[in-house]
């Protein structure tokens, strides 16, 4: 496969006939658990109050969608269009948007920022309260779909984004203007995965200068935070996965040791006093965590949850790519595949097999 | 009972006489687990290199007393001097102790701070790597005690503090020199409990203005967490506790609302996305700590344990001391008892009674 490095978002402003009106598209829908995904032609509503019409131009697999894909029962629900990780353009906005206008070239992000909630005003907080962070199958705000079939069928939406159509509907709260100059196939792995990582050695564990950082699993989100440990000055960087062929990974994200808990007796645990514990991701609803309290919590050390890795969408993603374009932070190395929209199944495969980091999806 | 405040720090010189040789004094020895203490003339032998012996002037009762005084097995050992919190006077000093002289004043803290491993050196932990945390019968360094009766038995040491003893051993990195103009019956408060609560809102939560804190448990330790909350400038302080008559005590702390969880369905949890909870005190060794995952940890809230609220002995005492003397922390409403050493054991039911925040001992 032809890897389409540097290629430039298409910013022409897409044509304003279609504003106002539904919109027919493809779009790979979700018909039942872990079955393989149907192109189809679906209907697009325009944007309401508050929301904003994309035209997706790439968009990349993270495991959360193959995570909920093989949800059977709720928060699982069919007919679905999955996809959170992407990058596009506006189309048209609702009313009340002012913040992006047709022509812009955003960075959808699965949790808000509204910028105006105690919590969007705070350098502390990453999570909205205004829109709060669900795993809903709505539009937020209101619980109603902007998808819909051509049998008149609603569709649902996934984390408020459902990148995998061409076109679609996002609250404004969940969309970041970025510099064109970032192409797409680089832009779209900071919507979720890359940055999760690269945030929460940055801002969630806050890792300074001369730190170790032991990172458990490494997949793209432990090599996101690699970088990210890298890039605040950590000088041993130590990767732990029961998967040898991750380390080969691992070696281009400045990772110094290598640990497979299969073959080593050592505990690697954090240090007494100041040890941070960064816990990624989401885990079943029910699931506890269970501690040994003497050991793990009372003697200083921190155990931190933290979504998107504490990054603030509006105003740390312009960061991000800003240092990007400044050639600091490294994407192209994530992206192990990229391919066309009809072949995204394929992209499943290979991410259920381990076999790649991010596969970078072509809308066109 | 005479309530004597604002008593002056003896610091006369102790006479040299003693120095370097076996001492005779008073101690009031546990000789079972959960049996009355037992005033008997003990020998304290001169401290070895790198130790310094001290008066005790007085000694105040913390709830960690009576935790492991109630023990059967180990870590629970018998016959002990127990006792931690308290101030005194430097008697002599071993070999290379140069930071105190004879004639200090000087308060005892149960954790070391050498000031020259990487955790003393970093401003991110208060737990000393060279002369670590542990609860051991015998001074740090060396397993040996200094304590015998006077049939020759040895005598444990508890904490590497043992304050219900007139005079006692302590390592030099369990000192800190402090200004005599704080009265000792203040100033021995700093040694655990008060400060401990103090540092859990100021150092370990780092607790910011217009903050919202809730205490779960409301003795000397929560009063102190809001003590600390308040002079960190929170505006909503909120106690939970089981015992109605504690909010009496909450009242002069500045607490602005009181929750009994036996009258209440609430659920007062920590905020989504910048939450922070801090454990204090010990638990058994086997302890778990069980947590729902996402609930808790999945949203950027954060549990962090803290020994003694994440105080470093050293440089923090002493501005907490500075602080009590120009007004701001306040130290008097803790005490609410005071005794002769020959009443320890009132003291001790007191405690374990809920009816007294801090009885002081005096030890002459």
């Amino acid at each position: 496969m032809e890897l389409q490095k540097n290629h430039k978002a298409d910013v022409n402003t897409p044509k304003r006939i279609t504003a106002g009106k539904p919109l027919h598209c493809k779009a790979a829908i979700a018909r039942e658990a872990g079955q393989p995904l149907v192109i189809e032609e679906v209907i697009v509503a325009p944007p309401k109050a508050h929301e904003v019409r994309i035209k997706i131009i790439c968009t990349s697999l993270c495991y959360s969608d193959i995570t909920f894909w093989k949800l059977k029962d709720f928060p699982g629900c069919y007919p679905r269009i999955f996809g959170h990780e992407a990058v596009g353009i506006v189309e048209s906005v609702g009313e009340g948007v002012d913040e992006v206008v047709e022509g812009d070239y955003v960075l959808p992000v699965f949790i808000a920022d509204c910028g105006d909630c105690n919590d969007c005003k705070s350098s502390e907080s990453n999570l909205c309260s205004k829109l709060p962070f669900k795993i809903s199958p709505w539009m937020p705000r209101e619980d109603s779909s902007r998808f819909t079939d051509l049998n008149g069928e609603t569709l649902f939406h996934f984390l408020s984004v459902s990148s995998f159509s061409q076109y679609t509907v996002v609250n404004v709260a969940h969309l970041t203007k970025i510099d064109p100059s970032i192409p797409p196939n680089r832009a779209c792995l900071l919507s979720c995965g890359v940055s999760t990582g690269i945030g929460a050695a940055w801002r969630a564990a806050n890792v300074k200068p001369g730190s170790t950082v032991a990172i458990f699993g490494i997949g793209a989100i432990g090599l996101g935070v690699a970088e990210g440990a890298r890039l605040c000055g950590a000088t041993k960087i130590i990767a732990v996965d029961i998967n040898p062929e991750r380390f080969e990974f691992g070696k281009k994200f400045g990772v110094t040791d290598f640990i497979n808990p299969n073959n080593c007796e050592d505990n690697k645990t954090v240090s007494q006093g100041w040890g941070k514990t960064i816990v990624l991701g989401v885990d079943k609803p029910d699931a506890q965590l269970s501690l040994l309290s003497m050991d793990v919590l009372l003697s200083g050390k921190s155990i931190k949850g933290s979504i998107y890795g504490g990054l603030k969408a509006k105003s740390d993603v312009p960061i991000l790519v800003k240092r990007y374009l400044d050639k600091e932070v490294r994407l192209d190395e994530f992206v192990s595949h990229e391919m066309k929209f009809d072949e995204i199944n394929k992209a499943f495969e290979l991410l259920i097999e381990g076999k790649c980091l991010r596969c970078v999806i072509w809308m066109d």
